[in-house]
């Protein structure tokens, strides 16, 4: 039976084979809820890039750039990293470059996929559609924060380990504790969260806003991919 | 405020900073529970080795070998790595070397750590209790199943977190995550596991009996620290 694994953080996954696999990646705050989000209000494209340099260049080239570390908007930059600026309406049909403290470097560690996608509560539904009649075997790549554990991705996998499970089978114990976390706390998301370390942050930075968006579930019917080095819509 | 950290996987180590911390590290089936049960039994050293080859050796010089890879007992050694095989007459009063799949390695990891201790569920009143009155930052390393996650070392570190809450701070997600997740499992412990990779491996081993003893709380009033290469008892 085809199967779904649950990488923790990207510092773990060396221990996966992603050959053949369909990688999903998911850092809901707020790096793949931002794409989603743009995404499906009438962003163009937008291109991951790890470095600030990277996102620069793009910037010079025509693109909106978006720039965030440690969870502000990097200086000289067009956007940060809060899914409003991508909904504001001088982003649609544009083209967007974007680099993030975890998110953008979980993609373009996972390149050796045969599929990456962009995983956030607000498409789960869609990305289960998608899925669950796809062959291949399932990676969830938790973004995490800084290479550590986090809270809020796990949670996501959790959610999506659950609404594969009559499909896939669970390949180890990460999928199993992420799936129990996530019914846990599915009915009182935003308390489950209000203790977790990144919510703490952001809360220093007055986008407690952007978290309530984030945690909503399946309100844009988007399947994120990547396409060559932009992600586009299925 | 002190803090405790918890450190899902021995391959996420380097994240953390030892020094002047006090390493609790937890190998649930079955390393770390053999340790505490043979030294609450009458064990009189355990000296924890990584490798076959120098486990070997301690043999040769009058120490009972414990040997086993994944998660059968070795060929040529004395003992597994079965608590009950801790507890057999002719232990007591004897020096074992043990070397196991995941748990000796992830001692042999911590030794820049200013204490190393032995946790199980079989002493956790007894090292909870230690630990409350001490100064130090905390981390508990789960010794995981070959670099990657599992679910009893994780359920062993919520526990641990949650005894020690009113005198520590969460470092991280990661002792928040292990906590929900002890205190959905602790009821019924052993349905919460039956679906685990590792407990399905022993499965197939025949040790149920061992996951039904390790996951007993509290029954060895004993806290196994590491005192130079031997494991001793506070």
């Amino acid at each position: 039976m085809k199967n779904i694994d649950v990488c923790l953080t990207p510092e773990l996954l060396h221990q996966y084979d992603l050959e053949n696999k369909i990688v999903v990646v998911v850092d809901i705050l707020r790096a793949t809820s931002c794409m989603v989000s743009g995404l499906a209000n009438g962003v163009k494209e937008i291109v991951p890039v790890s470095t600030l340099e990277e996102c620069k260049e793009l910037q010079n080239s025509g693109y909106l750039a978006a720039a965030e570390r440690n969870g502000s908007k990097a200086e000289g930059f067009d956007m940060g990293n809060s899914p409003f600026e991508y909904m504001d309406e001088k982003v649609k049909g544009q083209k967007v470059a974007v680099t993030t403290t975890n998110g953008t470097l979980a993609i373009n560690k996972s390149l050796s996929a045969k599929e990456i996608l962009i995983g956030a509560f607000l498409n789960l539904k869609a990305i289960s559609e998608y899925l669950k009649n796809k062959e291949e075997d399932i990676i969830v790549l938790c973004a995490g924060w800084k290479g550590k554990f986090n809270l809020e991705d796990t949670l996501f996998a959790g959610s999506l380990s659950h609404q594969l499970k009559g499909d896939f089978e669970f390949a180890c114990d990460a999928p199993l504790a992420a799936e129990a976390m996530y019914l846990t706390a599915k009915n009182d998301m935003m308390s489950y969260m209000k203790d977790s370390s990144h919510a703490k942050r952001l809360a220093k930075l007055n986008v407690v806003k952007d978290i309530e968006f984030c945690i909503q579930e399946s309100i844009y019917d988007v399947v994120p991919y990547l396409s060559g080095k932009s992600l586009l819509l299925k």
